[in-house]
């Protein structure tokens, strides 16, 4: 089939698409981000590019959008228009995302309140070698030193961290660093590094919102926030509202795509914090992310099709503490993802978040939180 | 490089190798059992065989293990004996591995005394469909219905399991099943399937011996034994003994081979039994495994290199559950392995499995265990 190339300005990117694929599927595979309110369905209008050199008409329907001056000058859809001819497509200052600023609050915030208490404690061990006497085996040693420093709990651990065990103690002479995760009454043993690695451990916490995705670099043994980077939900091809991207995740072979798009946000934003801040993906170990209900199931790959219908059901509002990397997620191959819990289908951990983040658990005094998006939230308690 | 096929008598089963690569190792290749007491060093002479066609001699060391008219006929010691020709190789009976008889056990043997405890349990649940007064989360609906059935605890998921949940229980009107394994003081969800499918409920009991290794098929809702199959381990081609076997492992890269000789070892007794008992792999939900301390963690990839040093150290004596699939073992691919506990270095969880056999820890009179076996070991005790 005949290829032909779409090129979006002002941002000059491009992409070479099939015969028949639509401008917005071409500006999608461009990382470009045109309005898309409607979910490509050709009613709301606002997905308005103007051709600049090649040929593409408007169709039909389409054509009540415009003016007579506008459709002579090359307005059309990008939902609607396919691609026949090598395209230079203008997106007007009204279509395009990129225009809106991402509020990304604070770059470097106060020290946690109270102490940090992070998802994932590193702890420095210093054990005695093994004699004749004291010949228990490896990972009980770890686990000992580990009860002896922060309390008489079960250890789990996984099969990859235990296979080079052996090794890892005995070339460290038995100096090495735990990452270690709270699980259930117990803990979970991530990894197990030789020296003292404590001083590199960083965390990440991502809003998922559906407009924007934003993530902040942790300081995991302060608390502190090292940086901060925001950027569109590339989701925003499937639909701009969550009722749109619900139905496009749904339909046969959706939910990847949909699934994929904000994984690729989050490693670019991964990507972004790492180099600026100078650090390996490596060294960050936990990720928590907090978003309404359908952007953690979309985060997660589960099918959210029911919490658009009556009875509004979701699959999950309470979600498994995960591996990283089961979802694609590029921070250390054991860094372990939390996604926040979600109170319905319609309220979700972005709320719980902020009702956490205002400490309104944590006082007597009446505190209310009001989220102004694309819906509004308002959360009224105390302790 | 030259490649040479080499046959080997009586069994007819050839390799192609390259120039250079001993005998002993085309056998291995050729999946052939040929004695190996010293690993493959030259120095106990078990491992002799007969070049009756192709030209191969005896290297000069090992002609002291043969007479004039052995070394005559063509004997040559396997390990110690390149390849440069296209060979037939006789494999005298003494030096077969064939020959001794793998003692298996009953293959029907009776339901399990007081009632079957499986790893893994099967729980059929028919749940009320979502309603506006009864709109929890499909996976608080699934939980909510097993604590109905077997009790109040926690109920962990995986991440693969919770993804198309909502349209499986769609699809089923909310009738399906639900295998749960214990896990800590909860249960972990591994499946659920739609429908009622506790019918076909199978485990897998594995003896990891040093010699031989032998598999039951196990019906997990009664304890029957459905079917046994043995085999040769595999690992003898890098050494007959525990001690040959973690010097070959403790070389460079020397790991890998030895952990997936016996892996390939459970995979054949697994096509075995399901193809005489007509079941899918997929009906396997979960592994027991049992050996000494060597062969648990060669069975897990877990280095072993201490176990043979003063003070005879193991990585591990408790185990982690994992995935079968964790390490290759091709049954279910959320299927559950378990390996038994070790009570230290040359005290292993075969002897704990033997003693847990025998009803020692559940009777108050005495009772003794006398395992003969390489190694011999004496366990006696009450409740």
């Amino acid at each position: 089939m005949a290829k032909y190339m779409v090129s979006f300005m002002p941002t000059n990117r491009s992409a070479m698409v099939e015969e028949g694929t639509t401008i917005a599927e071409a500006a999608r595979q461009a990382d470009v981000f045109i309005k898309n309110l409607c979910g490509g369905e050709g009613v709301c209008g606002q997905c308005r590019v103007q051709i600049t050199s090649g040929k593409a008409e408007a169709d039909e329907q389409a054509r009540a959008f415009f003016s007579e001056e506008e459709i002579e000058r090359g307005y059309v859809l990008a939902c609607q228009t396919e691609v026949h001819d090598n395209l230079e497509v203008l997106i007007p200052p009204e279509t395009r995302m990129e225009g809106a600023k991402i509020m990304t609050g604070e770059a470097a915030g106060p020290e946690a309140e109270g102490g940090a208490k992070p998802l994932v404690r590193k702890i420095f061990l210093e054990m005695p070698e093994p004699t004749l006497e004291d010949n228990i085996s490896d990972i009980e040693r770890v686990s000992r030193e580990l009860r002896r420093k922060i309390g008489w709990h079960s250890y789990e651990i996984s099969l990859s961290c235990l296979r080079r065990l052996s090794e890892k103690l005995r070339d460290s002479q038995f100096k090495v660093t735990a990452s270690v995760a709270k699980r259930g009454g117990g803990y979970k043993i991530l990894r197990i590094d030789p020296g003292d690695t404590t001083s590199s451990h960083y965390g990440l916490a991502v809003d998922v919102g559906t407009t924007t995705v934003v993530a902040q670099l942790v300081e995991m043994s302060t608390g502190r926030i090292l940086g901060v980077s925001g950027t569109h939900n590339l989701q925003a091809s499937f639909g701009e509202d969550v009722i749109s991207r619900i139905i496009y995740a749904c339909k046969k072979d959706g939910l990847g795509p949909v699934h994929e798009a904000v994984i690729k946000n989050i490693n670019q934003l991964i990507d972004d914090l790492t180099s600026e801040k100078n650090i390996s993906r490596d060294d960050i170990i936990a990720m928590v992310a907090a978003g309404n209900t359908t952007m953690s199931h979309l985060l997660l790959g589960l099918l959210p099709c029911s919490i658009r219908l009556e009875p509004y059901v979701p699959t999950a509002d309470i979600y498994p503490q995960i591996y990283a990397r089961e979802i694609g997620v590029q921070i250390n191959p054991e860094g372990i993802l939390e996604t926040l819990p979600s109170v319905a289908s319609y309220v979700g951990g972005d709320i719980v978040a902020g009702v956490l983040a205002c400490g309104i658990p944590d006082h007597p005094e009446v505190r209310g939180l009001i989220d102004i998006g694309t819906n509004g939230e308002i959360a009224i308690g105390n302790n």
